[in-house]
């Protein structure tokens, strides 16, 4: 770390992320101090526990005189928890984590905050486990942590917020908050939205004969139901954009196969085929 | 094995299924001779190198003499197939593995074959490997076999199948053609259907940027697309029935994302997940 090298991290949200965070933050910055908060004070002290310089913060308050905070809670609770961090006298760097961002951000500059020192963020790592019990030190590591600067950013919070994921070995990618969302609403909202909808539509007396493949794909249901809720309401209209698209390919590969020629239909398959293989294969 | 022990089993289709039962049979009843004919030369030698007592059947009339002869080839070749072993005489016994059944028995009735020694049957077992080279002598053990008898069949033909498919290890499901086409439509076609539609639409060059559950729901796409595609074709009724199902689920889901009251969508989402975990425990 450079001149800046933060003294003291708070953190916000004792679950997977932010418990990964911690864990990572003991290995590889282990002489920092760390604050941790968390609505359950069960999770907190299981966090803080596995630092080797970490306190218990009781209110989001106590965390004053930390240089950085990261904030890894419900997307609907993370605008209100923002706001008053940005409020501290001085102010962290605030950096947070939620899967959706141009709410966030409308929702703070509504709401008169000063956003010069909150850096965007969300971590695409994780997956259907949640809570701290979950937590691993390598759940970052080489995995995008998408940074979305907004106009009022001041550039040395920004670069205090890449230096320290850095150090955390995170990949950190800058791209705007309508980007973000967008991508997000199709690579991951949208399959979970899928996930949800199927899950509810087979009948359990069955289970003998539900197939691997519907297991798959309603699995992603196995999520935690009030995060997604948060997510997708904070996200709906660029969800709802991309399950659009989704339906209406739906309708097209059905139509395909009720022509009598295959040959549209093969090619449309061939083609996703090839699009998924091309994703999953290096340049 | 009854006194009406088979002697030699016939195959056709040495595929990953095809391949299995061959590898199975070459375990549990090494003392039965088998015939294997493929459109690949290469793959019916490939599985009957594997196999005690195995030879290669250039044409399916070079199958007379079988007492049982189990057809695994795509949705679209079977029904052609099918006719020509029950034109043998005499007829073995033809069970087939076909994803799909009321449309191969409507059109074999279409065709006017002798339908009494025909068992249609399908095992819940494979996945998104293909090939005889995947192939493994565990696919079918304790996964269910439905069998579909319909009105013409034979009781002595139907007993048979049974027989032979249970020695294998596989659970004798049987239920009617049209109750395994809907469940097979929502269970399986559907959840692939969905991978073919979004597979196609992520852009490979954010490939490092597409989350991991984007990747398990249409990695569902990598099967082969011939054979999807046949399938789609052969239970498009059933399967278009469950898409509209689920669409309305997603469009539920999503208006639900709009309301100002969260308890709707949590409610939905929680009742999806509950009833995924109640499809992956057992009763």
């Amino acid at each position: 770390m450079n001149a800046a090298t933060p003294q003291k991290i708070g953190l916000v949200g004792a679950g997977l992320i932010g418990g990964s965070i911690a864990r990572r933050l003991a290995r590889v910055l282990p002489e920092l101090r760390l604050a941790v908060h968390d609505i359950s004070p069960g999770n907190a002290a299981f966090v803080a526990e596995r630092h080797p310089h970490a306190e218990i913060a009781p209110r989001i308050a106590d965390l004053a005189g930390c240089d950085i905070v990261i904030v890894a809670t419900p997307v609907s609770a993370i605008a209100g928890q923002v706001a008053q961090l940005l409020a501290l006298d001085p102010s962290p760097v605030v950096i947070d984590t939620g899967s959706t961002k141009a709410a966030i951000v409308a929702a703070l500059a509504a709401g008169g905050a000063d956003l010069s020192r909150f850096v965007p963020g969300h971590p695409l790592a994780g997956g259907v486990a949640a809570g701290p019990g979950e937590a691993r030190d390598t759940l970052l590591i080489s995995r995008p942590f998408v940074l979305t600067p907004h106009d009022a950013l001041d550039s040395g919070a920004l670069a205090t917020a890449r230096t320290l994921l850095e150090r955390l070995g995170a990949t950190v990618v800058e791209m705007d908050a309508e980007a973000h969302d967008r991508l997000l609403a199709l690579g991951s909202h949208l399959p979970h939205l899928i996930a949800f909808a199927l899950a509810g539509m087979a009948d359990p007396e069955r289970r003998d004969l539900i197939p691997h493949s519907f297991r798959g794909v309603a699995g992603f249901a196995e999520g935690d139901a009030q995060m997604w809720a948060d997510i997708f309401r904070a996200n709906g209209r660029e969800l709802r954009t991309s399950a659009e698209k989704f339906k209406k390919r739906l309708d097209l590969i059905l139509a395909m196969a009720d022509e009598p020629d295959p040959g549209a239909l093969l090619e449309t398959l061939a083609h996703a085929r090839a699009n998924f293989d091309a994703l999953e294969n290096d340049a």
